[in-house]
């Protein structure tokens, strides 16, 4: 139901295209006020060129709705502050259409001398009213509807117990995120999560039979294009060792990976503190230059850190890596695209489908989407859970948000102070899988297999892999464009990013010469997603697990945790968030069944 | 019940008279925010005059209060946009206190270099928060309590049925609107409609009788004015032939009148398009001139359709000018203000006398005022309408708004593609009585009706009617300032046309010498009345009856409608609302008897 109805008194002046004269709240609301908003990016910086700052402020706005579960819809009144306006030259109409998309609330244009800052030209404010469902009451309520979420709900729902499911986004699957070309072409591509295995990620494998999906066995078939860290290129068929490297650096690079791999072999994953604990003192980096790796070793580790996690192997604790790749079963198996690998298989229709199954199977009406948890209150036996769109009162929670954003919800009484410590000292790192689309695989026939690896210091890419699925003729390479090096191309504006992307493919796989131009590009940069804050998956910095490790899956009260980093098994896999998920939903299901004393 | 609460904070400045340091907002509300409202007119034109565009900026943002259903009162919070400020000449003080009639809202004023376009020097904004009364279930939900709403209201409640009546006016009765000169003095003047007869107008003669209302036959005693096309003034006996317009003139009158009666004659009111559809190919004074009609002939048609529809012959198709005329037993009768006549008898408390006498026949709190419906949205068998104070859930709706007023309300499902097609096509016409309220009947004295007759090309009042009320001591003429002539005399502000009007009738009824000066004014330009948008009944242009005259009175799934221009008989008239309330209460009654299968 329309919350905002706008209207245009008689006799007044046509207010088409941008506003009406009036706007009515209908029906129970939430208001929400935005402060105004400018045209700066996320330092701050205010840039010089006055169309920008428009952009930057609808978008900064966007951000304000997307925050309280608010759609553009929603706005009741938005009041305009302009420096310098000049009547014959509206620049805000432009930007301003294109934010409201047809929506059109009632507004004020205001212009003022200047405004908080010299540098500041344009300012917008937002009245906003949400529809509210009343408060509802269920067994448990599933705050996320991401893999782990969707499965801790299926399974307390399985167990006789109501549920419902509130989600900030407009769409259920967190990472998991498949979209289509064109509408209805079902050429999908996964902006998130892509791979998983059959033999042990035995979870999500059962999940995809489950639910009959389709899969995709991931192309090795030809060579790896490898780049040095000057960034000349060379080749190697894949499986086997980069030789075009020179045979020190390969040996640099041999012994490391034999090293990582015996530590993380001598870690039990159900308690790396207590079997690693020496190594939670230095960085990777650290333990890296301690076993004796040099500059193409760490090189190498760089490509591993920032595909694995979207991080630089300085910016997380050596225990933390190799008990992330000990999950996975080790870090040449968590690295393999092959069986067993944690790159095996894809999915037809992508990685959402499994998502969206596990909504189908859940009863109508349990999930809420567009409505971010704002607060858990636990009182008198009850815990009450305050969303954008509505509230609930429950018996237990289960929270399947990622670790660092525990602070976007109020809990009453606080997390314990070490859940929280947990929860502030990991961090989410960068990957914005750029995907390029073709009309045809054309690495084929170079006899490349679609994967490159790049040492070098000042490419937008570490990793590439071919995400075709030739059945449904949708061909692209999905490039990792991750760590600081994804940081700085998220610098360039879109077209720039594609552009050097686009220049990179060409001087490796495309051995110089043009290749065939793209049909288009994907990107999600989950680092500015107000949900995702980065990903795949939470990293601790030296010192944060020995300290918080224990408080990981902790309960609080009636409140429990899943997340693919609560996993013991595949953390920041798919795998590892469904695991996580039966984990919470046991706990819940358990707790719920106990006999009342 | 007040919901906006002001107050003054001890120890601040000393707000009154024009606002309050704090508002509070009590119970349920609706809010309502406005856009920026400016100093303009209907055209979007500011005029340099600051003060003007003080007015009008007020008086637009109280359109837009009651376009919503809101009054001063429920103003939380207004903002003031001012350019060129000076502290020590504030200019809105003056028009801001006659807006707010003792209202104090909080406010705030902001001095900026300019307003969205160089012309406007104000601007003025208001956050509005209208109480809300819970959602009530009813059988029947009645739109509107003009004649039409409240007659179906009645015969719907008599059947037994539970009904509510939401009026967007702060006032029942629609276009019955009757006021005193000074309250109590019971000196009443008819803004709208003030006509009947107690013959063949049946249902409002006997309403007129149950509510034993006290009737008073309209004066055709004397002499005519007459007019001509130079504005020369000749006299006429009542009843007679304008003589004095010349043989030619005369001939090329009658001869159009009679050519008028025999073709309104020859069509069915229950068929109209299929009697006279060839009539609906071109406009009225198309067809007058295919009769060969004349200067005069054109004149006299001309102050026909002003006088009865506020339009000029060239803008309604012929087949819809004769079957109005024909609703009304043809246009002889029609136009007649003797026994039997559309103009026999009048009210001595005014028309509203009757809707009033509705009212209390009504179960008390069946009717809600200021409240206009935003939506009706039928879903599951029932009917949800959204109005401004307050929701009904109910199983029938009998909309009683004016066709061209559909659009301001949302329905859902639509309205059917004729209906809404023809609620687009009619259009309404522009009447404004000028009431001119004297001491005495002076034109007595001169031998005079009271009636002028004008078809002079440059003059603001078509027709007058002597509109006195002798038991009360109420003596007034009745001057229609009608279609382009009147459309010409709304760009005046209220004096100048007071004055031009006064001039006319000193010209002609007066003779030329000075005539007493009137005690007051009274008129209201319906065309620019949120809820009317003109009067008196819509009319089709060419083409428009043929192709959605069907659509008329067709229902919309659980949704009726009345009003005056859906009546077979006395279209435009008050027994024509009436007996479509009939018609509109019957089906509805009848719906709601039928056994459920």
């Amino acid at each position: 139901m329309k919350t905002v109805l706008t209207s245009d008194p008689h006799g007044l002046f046509d207010s088409r295209p941008t506003f009406s004269h009036v706007a009515s709240v209908l029906g129970p609301v939430r208001m929400i006020m935005t402060a105004g908003q400018v045209g700066t990016d996320a330092n701050g910086q205010a840039p010089k060129d006055i169309k920008e700052q428009y952009s930057l402020a609808f978008r900064n706005l966007e951000r304000c709705l997307e925050a309280t579960g608010a759609t553009v819809a929603d706005i009741v009144k938005l009041v305009y502050y302009i420096v310098d306006y000049d009547p014959n030259n509206r620049l805000h109409v432009e930007p301003l259409t294109q934010f409201l998309r047809g929506h059109r609330p009632a507004t004020t244009l205001v212009p003022v001398p200047c405004l908080a800052r010299p540098a500041y030209k344009f300012e917008v404010e937002a009245y906003v009213a949400i529809p509210q469902s009343g408060t509802k009451t269920v067994d448990v309520v599933v705050v996320g509807a991401g893999l782990s979420g969707l499965k801790a709900a299926y399974d307390v729902q399985k167990a006789g117990f109501s549920v419902a499911v509130v989600e900030a986004r407009d769409r259920v699957g967190g990472k998991t995120w498949s979209v289509e070309h064109m509408e209805g072409d079902a050429k999908f591509v996964d902006r998130g999560a892509a791979w998983i295995n059959d033999t042990n990620q035995t979870e999500v494998y059962a999940l995809a039979q489950a639910l009959g999906l389709n899969l995709v066995v991931q192309n090795t078939t030809g060579n790896v294009v490898q780049q040095d860290t000057e960034g000349k290129v060379s080749q190697f068929l894949y499986g086997a060792t980069p030789t075009g490297l020179g045979t020190a650096a390969v040996d640099d690079m041999v012994r490391l990976r034999d090293a990582a791999e015996a530590a993380c072999q001598a870690l039990d994953i159900h308690d790396p503190v207590r079997t690693g604990g020496h190594l939670d003192s230095l960085t990777f980096e650290e333990w890296i230059r301690s076993v004796g790796g040099g500059v193409t070793a760490l090189a190498s580790a760089t490509v591993w850190t920032r595909a694995m996690l979207g991080m630089e192997p300085s910016e997380m604790s050596a225990l933390f890596f190799l008990n992330y790749c000990k999950s996975g079963g080790g870090l040449l198996q968590m690295r393999s695209d092959r069986k067993d690998g944690g790159q095996y298989l894809r999915f037809e229709r992508g990685t959402q489908s499994l998502s969206l199954g596990l909504l189908s199977l859940l009863k109508e009406g349990t999930v809420t989407l567009s409505s971010p948890v704002q607060s858990i209150t636990q009182t008198d036996g009850l815990v009450k859970v305050v969303s954008a769109r509505g509230d609930f009162v429950c018996k237990r929670v289960i929270v399947s948000v990622p670790t660092p954003l525990y602070k976007e919800i109020a809990f009453s009484p606080p997390l314990p102070a070490a859940k929280a410590a947990l929860a502030s000292a990991n961090r989410l790192g960068f990957i914005n899988k750029v995907i390029v689309r073709y009309a045809a695989p054309w690495w084929h026939q170079h006899g490349l297999c679609g994967m490159l690896q790049s040492f070098a210091k000042y490419s937008p890419i570490s990793v590439t892999r071919d995400s075709s699925v030739a059945s449904k003729g949708q061909y692209s390479l999905t490039c990792f464009v991750a760590g600081s090096a994804g940081r700085e191309a998220s610098k360039l504006s879109k077209e720039e990013r594609f552009r050097v992307v686009t220049e990179q493919i060409q001087a490796t796989l495309g051995g110089g010469k043009p290749a065939p131009a793209p049909l288009g590009f994907e990107e999600h940069e989950w680092a500015h997603d107000q949900w995702a804050q980065g990903c795949p998956c939470p990293a601790a910095p030296p010192g944060a697990m020995t300290q918080y490790e224990h408080a990981l899956r902790s309960i609080h009260g009636k409140v429990h945790f899943v997340g693919t980093e609560t996993a013991h098994e595949w953390k920041g896999y798919m795998d590892g968030a469904l695991r996580s998920g039966i984990r919470g939903g046991g706990e819940v299901v358990s707790a719920l069944s106990m006999p009342k004393l």
